[in-house]
């Protein structure tokens, strides 16, 4: 095992059926794996995690993308989650054995195929930005499909890669490479969605809360509840406790109990390691010391038992 | 990697110089890797933790056991940890494709063969026990090392293995197999060892605290503070949120302050999930949604990428 990238693209839909059939076009491809998946009705919106080395991640990411594009139909999408295309955003992150660089290789191989092959527009966005303000993948998603149109004409969002106009079915593509990050859901005891809205605000970095959270509120229907849904995207420097605390002051603000949370995608380690190291105040609890990683790494140094 | 086997060895010596050298009586063994070790002054103790196959293993801790023997004087030991001999207790705890019975079976080898060679007398424990009562550490160790003369010879107490008399200077050793367990201490914004000693007793199983749990206190005197010492045999039926919590509410009564806490030895992937999801209310968080044991099993499935 020499090299690992994560993959973990969005695509715009909670079908079943295409869940299934962009899942097994990742499956398919040699040295490729799914990790997880996730996809909700009221997002309307499907988060795969999968791995592979530098050519299997982009050749299963290149598939995926292009049986998405050939079954999403943007023109009929709703859904609560901000998005600009059938294949939303793309990243890249780099695992074991490969830089950062490499991935921003890797995103740029994948967006430059998928705008050629499909004539799709692609942004670049985070470590593989062409510009600074298109880090940020809210800048990109400005408007988001609806406006697609009229915002990708202006000259400082001409697209990366592909025409300066929208995909007629999958509207556009961003992709990019970046550090592993934490999908992190809260459900609040409230159907009110403008108290969701009000403590979503209060954690978003950009509106006054914590760096490195992006959060945004969403009602569930079947559940006749809210959600925050965030993203941490430096979980060490902002670790989830204080995330979490922090939330749950705002919320006890407005009376409004929490009721469950859930990681979207994957649980870093570390993230679990910081949350018990709070809690219960456990000094020099690192990695290395959790029994099924020092396994691993013994093994690993050992070869074989 | 075909089978895994932990041994968690537990010496009467804090001397760096005898740590060092049993250290490197496991480490030059093929297939035998320390994890992690942690010895203290005021237990006057050295615990081990160590992985192998079952040939191994054995080969280590019967290695690792003769230094130990050669090198420490039980005479002139003081501690504050329980003990009746150098080789305290050598449990065997199967890991990875290894049986409960399997480490049984190594217990006895181990236990037989220290016997035979250095005419120790050795106890079986937890899961090699012969008789019900010697299923608990506690019962063996009753009287410790200093009673040792007295107690071995009575009827019910005859060892296992070897004479029933003291080692001269290594007094018996008490081997066995059991589960995976935590060991977890929590030091107290307190002096007073007798306050620390009621805390411990009410977390103690047997004394009215909580089911798998041992506690006891002990006094820290390079910190002028106390820690509860404990021992969480199911860390998954009792978790360490629930052991916590109560030793703070315990610990409230007395006005005394949670300085700081810290897992002896390693820390179990499971207990952190328990942690994790208690305090943020995570639901369904599970080993295989943790990133790193997921790659690892994608791995392990694929063999190479």
């Amino acid at each position: 095992m020499h090299e690992i990238v994560e993959c973990v693209p969005n695509f715009s839909t909670s079908s079943p059926e295409v869940v299934k059939t962009i899942l097994s076009e990742i499956q398919r491809v040699k040295d490729a794996y799914v990790l997880d998946y996730t996809f909700d009705d009221y997002y309307n919106r499907l988060v795969i995690s999968f791995i592979g080395n530098r050519q299997s991640v982009l050749e299963a990411a290149l598939s995926a993308a292009q049986k998405a594009v050939e079954l999403i139909d943007m023109t009929k999408h709703k859904g609560q989650h901000p998005r600009i295309g059938a294949v939303d955003v793309v990243p890249f992150i780099p695992i074991k054995n490969v830089t950062m660089q490499d991935c921003v290789e890797i995103a740029k191989k994948f967006g430059e195929t998928l705008a050629r092959e499909l004539e799709i527009p692609v942004y670049l966005y985070a470590e593989a930005a062409t510009k600074p303000e298109r880090k940020d993948l809210d800048w990109i998603r400005k408007g988001e499909y609806e406006k697609l149109a009229e915002m990708i004409t202006q000259p400082d969002r001409k697209p990366d890669f592909g025409p300066a106009k929208p995909h007629p079915t999958a509207g556009a593509t961003i992709t990019g490479a970046r550090k592993l990050m934490a999908g992190f859901n809260v459900n609040l005891g409230t159907s009110n969605l403008k108290i969701a809205k009000k403590i979503a605000k209060a954690l978003h970095s950009k509106k006054g809360g914590l760096t490195h959270v992006k959060a945004m509120a969403a009602y569930i229907p079947e559940k006749n509840i809210t959600q925050i849904g965030m993203s941490i995207t430096d979980y060490e420097k902002t670790p989830l406790y204080r995330v979490f605390e922090l939330l749950k002051i705002e919320a006890e603000r407005y009376n409004v109990p929490i009721i469950s949370s859930e990681f979207c995608g994957m649980a870093p380690l570390k993230a679990l390691i910081d949350i018990a190291s709070y809690y219960l105040k456990i000094e020099n609890l690192t990695s290395e010391r959790v029994i099924e990683i020092a396994i691993q790494e013994a093994i690993e140094k050992g070869e074989a038992l």
